[in-house]
């Protein structure tokens, strides 16, 4: 999608609010228009210092041509974020160093010295510990640096707790970083006798259900304890398991957004001091959300690492059938290459689903029949029950890796949530990939998000990406002759209830049993997601889409003689 | 082996030591002899409350009967250690505050109520935040309970600073747990002012390099700052990738130990209060103390996760030799099964080298030719380069799985540090199985546990248990015809020590070529080390034996543009 930069912020570059604030009538008296505010919501690349700089460069220079006078970027966009251990490796702390000091002379250069710039960048105290740092770049010189108190969950010695306070264009901005959105309580009472114009948050907030919401009530809260508006930079993009949405905000005190930008894009947002009117918006709907967080992550997961294809096998199932959609909006229909592997097992209709489906969104599309292969195994090694079916998953993985390894694809993993958390998968199987877009998405969900998916494109009168075959067909590994997923697992519609609550909200089993939960249900989903843990370790990495997923900060152990059976 | 508890203790018994601090010759003084204290060198299990409770009971009788008024256990006897995300389980905190009451009463039931018993248990703040505790067991309560100032790497907030002491036969001990080795200035100073007989931690200290050196120096600054001597009760065992290798001491303030167990295996030793005379003691090689907690972690990742039996492919290289021969020490030869899976690019002589081997450790050995398999993907799929070689190394991958799921075998793989380090390896080809024992071991050193394995095999008049071939072979994957590790990689010899610096130094770059090192070699493996994450996320789980994992405390990201090229 476009960024919305170029039309909404000339209009607003011919309407000069009222400034209706007390600090922007003061400013107002004095003289002086208040300061206009650019929040530029960037996707910048981990390690990439060069390019983001150039990044900081294109979009500063954006804002500033439309007036933009102090111009906000997200936490970590000089870096990338999160640097988990790069963080801490001298020599890129040394060049992070130095291309700070480059960006703030090619800004002067370019003649944006007289706009306050604030970016996210690396700074390093003198013991050599990082620390998220915020970069004020003025007249060709890093004019302020403000530390976190925290980095990466770890405490960082704060050379001092005060506030952090600049003026521009007789405006007072206070800095505050990520999770800082509320600053200690000695920082946020300095701050609140400050006067202050606006807090400027330099964000960071990856995606999760709600967390615009939680975001616009934690900076209303604070802009009510300052009397001041805050200002929310957040990043967008993938990197690795974590999508950022964007979703950049300015929240005035009175709990009204006075701007607002879009989520999942790269956009340009203006606001200027004082400007305390209510702007209208719509909150994206929940399913819609995580299908453009699955997108996103998957599409720079593959941009930032070189891929500019991917391999999906189809089995005519509704995992891989959502996989090939996700894939070919994040990367284009042409660059997905959809992949049959029947076997014996397979229903007969299943090859016509996938071939159908990979016509439907005009992917390339192969088959591979795996039976002559999996013989070879079975008359090889006398194959039985698991063994026999695990084979066939794991031809199927081999062929995939085959193909990518001969032209260059990124292999997707189809599995779902409900599967990993119950250990419902052939590692080494199924389980083959580089990224695993579907991995933190229940099987309900995974039904949820293949039906708006079809409505989307029924809203825009193209032809549904998903055959209705496909939705409503019984789940099924085919590994075995009939095999439907309720063989072994209850239904999801009564899984999945107990999982998302399990790993949502951390319940209890005496929790889930009060909720009314059928007690075998509850038995076997604790203790399967227990087992089920050495193998997710070694299964792709994906996006982040719900409070729990299943590798979530802190690890599971795997040597665990626990099991919670109390009542 | 066997605990050298029985031998040494009733000697102990017999000798009572002369009092010779002022501390005991006070005691002595007042007509009471100074406190016996034992410490209990344990392997608990994470999670498994009751079992654990079994066996502090257990070793406490033991020690009881021997004379120990006061008995140290380590760092998370009851519950095991480290807990991860279990700590945050509040079932799991309340089950595990339940089975301290139920130890405490047990052993007021058998007669040990007039001794000090101290046990490393999980405590809870009034917030739910758990915190590593120590629990002073006596006359059937739960007399003192000790929080520890840091939780896995968390701060924790501790309800005091205060430093923790209790008194026992007329001694007076401070209890410190884990990193606390050193307590915060605050605590430290009252500790220093209350004349204590010892200071006695709850150690939870994994095996590193030289870690034993380095927790006896510590020990010797605090018990210098204390003017009494630091008792030392280290866990044993493995938990996923981590060994604890016991090695509890008590050192005094002149520096030298005044009582040590020895490393991985339980024991029970004793020292009396009051007793500085030192006792001989011999460090052990690094080779063998490696050697060892490989074994030690291997044997312990398949008991605790209930595998009796491992299996492993063996190709008549060094490394699967070496795996086999860690195997059959920690298992038993007979609980190893060895499958050799010849293809046409294998040597004429790797066949005989891997029965060899399999003769003189006495494992079971099975031979599945590839070939036939292969040639199935060959033809269908018509590989070629990188993805034909690969397909032999996931058949091998998919032979021992599927022998695994048939017959409930751990698999072994088989990579080793220098390998993975710089993704010199086929994921899901040999990558496949449940642990890898060699994955923190340079390739050189590979070739130095084999030869220290063969020499400790000639010491005890057993056959070699890896051929002379196998070891003084070049390296080769065997993937196509004439194949030579060389082809591609430096020759060990030159890459492992670059491998070494930056990983277990995190010496950069500049430094590298500073030490002399060919700047080709270096910049191969500071590329190869980023470029190879992605596979090596999906590598099976092995100890830690090196000061420098690959998977360290700290996650290197995947998606990364950054290369350290400057000088």
């Amino acid at each position: 999608m476009a960024s919305r930069a170029g039309g909404a912020s000339s209009q607003l570059l011919l309407s000069w609010p009222n400034p209706t604030s007390p600090q922007a009538q003061k400013a107002t008296r004095l003289g002086s228009m208040p300061a206009r505010l650019a929040i530029a919501q960037i996707n910048p690349t981990v390690g990439d210092l060069v390019g983001n700089c150039g990044l900081i460069t294109e979009w500063a220079a954006k804002a500033h041509k439309l007036g933009g006078q102090v111009i906000l970027f997200p936490q970590g966009a000089l870096t990338g974020h999160p640097l988990e251990s790069l963080a801490h490796n001298p020599a890129f702390q040394r060049a992070a160093n130095q291309q700070l000091t480059k960006l703030t002379q090619t800004l002067q250069q370019q003649g944006m010295g007289g706009a306050h710039i604030v970016v996210g960048a690396l700074g390093t105290t003198n013991q050599g510990q990082p620390t998220n740092t915020a970069a004020v770049l003025h007249q060709g010189k890093v004019q302020y640096l403000h530390a976190s108190f925290r980095f990466q969950g770890e405490s960082v010695p704060a050379a001092d707790h005060q506030a952090a306070i600049f003026q521009s264009h007789g405006s007072s901005f206070g800095l505050a970083i990520g999770d800082e959105l509320s600053p200690p309580p000695g920082a946020a009472s300095q701050l609140a006798n400050q006067s202050l114009d606006a807090l400027l948050v330099l964000g960071g907030s990856p995606f999760a259900p709600n967390e615009m919401q939680r975001l616009h009530q934690a900076a209303a809260a604070q802009a009510s304890q300052l009397q001041a508006p805050v200002a929310f930079g957040n990043l967008i993009g993938g990197q690795d398991d974590l999508v950022f949405p964007g979703g950049s905000f300015v929240m005035a005190p009175n709990n009204s957004l006075v701007s607002q930008a879009g989520q999942f894009h790269q956009e340009l947002i203006f606001w200027h001091a004082g400007d305390l009117s209510a702007k209208p918006t719509l909150p994206m709907p929940e399913t819609e959300a995580i299908y453009h967080a699955i997108t996103l992550g998957l599409a720079d997961y593959a941009k930032k690492n070189g891929f500019s294809k991917a391999i999906v096998g189809l089995s005519g199932g509704i995992d891989s059938a959502l996989v090939a959609a996700l894939a070919a909006d994040a990367l284009g229909p042409k660059n997905v290459l959809a992949v049959a592997m029947p076997s014996q097992h397979s229903s007969p209709n299943s090859l016509d689903d996938a071939a159908d489906q990979a016509k439907r969104l005009g992917l390339g599309f192969r088959s591979v029949p795996i039976q002559d292969m999996v013989d070879q195994f079975q008359a090889r090694l006398d194959l039985t029950g698991v063994a026999a079916e695990n084979i066939q998953a794991r031809v199927r993985g081999m062929v995939l890796m085959a193909i990518s390894n001969l032209e260059g694809h990124l292999v997707l993993a189809t599995g779902n949530k409900s599967e990993l958390a119950v250990g419902y998968s052939t590692i080494y199987g199924d389980a083959v990939g580089g990224y695993a877009p579907i991995k933190d998405v229940l099987k309900t969900q995974v039904w949820e998000l293949a039906r708006w998916r079809n409505a989307f494109a029924n809203e825009r009168g193209e032809p549904e990406p998903i055959p209705e075959a496909v939705i409503v067909k019984p789940p099924s590994a085919e590994l075995r002759p009939n095999q439907l997923d309720s063989d072994t697992l209850p239904d999801y519609e009564v899984l999945d209830p107990v999982l998302a609550q399990r790993l949502d909200q951390g319940a209890s089993r005496s929790a889930l049993l009060a909720a009314g939960h059928d007690p075998k249900v509850v038995d076997l989903a604790l203790r399967s997601i227990d087992q089920a843990e050495w193998k997710r370790r070694q299964y792709p990495l994906g996006p982040r889409v719900s409070f729990g997923p299943l590798e979530g900060d802190r690890r599971r152990p795997i040597t665990n003689r626990w099991q919670e059976l109390q009542p």
